[in-house]
């Protein structure tokens, strides 16, 4: 099965089909990765934390949870996860308006451009960008609701596999942010790789 | 001023110009209000509570915070708050999916719905359904990430203030939930008021 690179920074766009299931390696341990799902038949219907933090009643999703669309079916499962941490379904993906709130120069790349680019290279047209899940992402949450922003705890090689549950498009973005350490304590993104797996 | 109605179970969408602001009041402190906010010149832009979580670096919007737009613009501020409770960034609107979970009969009305029609009424298309701010509702979350599901802590006549940044279309729902006890242990859903204030 060959190998598939999501350089740092940069997104990818696949179909996968009822049945398959994709693994997706933290290949350095540090890489957030913002990760989409789209109904492969119908665009209108995606991938919703919003949703499935009520199907699940959680803030986290943990192995062995369902991922719900927008009309509360399951799209994919959280068939496997090797880290020790928590993943994020909290925070809106990055975009050109918080780079321009950290003061950066236009032109930083962000997730929210990734999943645009990597759509429309795979030939999708984009109405509206959902919030993702943010594989590895360590945003705690205290008593009092106040949220951190951490690196991951995720070591080099650390995977999850997601199966999906009907015929969908997926799409990584190796998030790009350099300024919050989200992408661990250098604020370097880097690869992550990935591989299709057949139906189980 | 004129005292508008937004009867249980139904929604209204009005427009706010810059400066203006809209007391809410639950009048009977039972019911939950899901609220949305649009850019009254361009609908590709709304509240964003995910974009308003990260910007505010919590849970749970408290008096004085902002809410912010899918672009990090602020939009309303949350100028008065009575209500002891908190109010839900975390839950999607109730819809005819989570109704049909529920094994309700279809025609159940929902926020969804609501939202749509109160945006077509006010001469509005909708193309998403933004994840609303559920004012009133109790969903606490613990330590380990889970959500439970409570009714209000509000009391009658408990009452926001919603002041708007920029020219905004606001849409209400008195949220129709007669399953959970959201709106109350008696599960019924009833009338909340509310006020135009002229700009400050």
């Amino acid at each position: 099965m060959a190998t598939l690179e999501i350089p740092g920074a940069h997104g990818l766009a696949l179909p996968l089909a009822a049945g398959e299931a994709i693994r997706l390696v933290n290949t350095f341990g540090s890489q957030v990765v913002d990760t989409w799902a789209i109904a492969h038949h119908d665009s209108t219907e995606y991938l919703s934390v919003e949703h499935t933090r009520r199907m699940i009643g959680n803030l986290f999703p943990r192995k062995g949870d369902f991922f719900y669309s927008n009309r509360r079916a399951k799209m994919l499962s959280l068939e496997e996860d090797t880290a020790p941490g928590r993943h994020d379904m909290l925070f809106a993906c990055c975009d050109k308006w918080l780079y321009q709130h950290y003061g950066c120069a236009p032109g930083h790349r962000s997730c929210r451009d990734n999943f645009l680019e990597a759509l429309f290279a795979a030939g999708f047209d984009a109405h509206l960008v959902p919030n993702p899940v943010n594989l590895w992402m360590n945003i705690p949450v205290d008593p009092e609701g106040r949220i951190d922003i951490l690196p991951p705890v995720s070591r080099p090689g650390d995977h999850v596999v997601l199966r999906a549950l009907v015929d969908v498009l997926v799409v990584f973005s190796a998030c790009p942010m350099d300024v919050t350490p989200i992408n661990g304590p250098d604020r370097t993104p880097r690869p992550v790789h990935a591989e299709i797996l057949p139906r189980a």
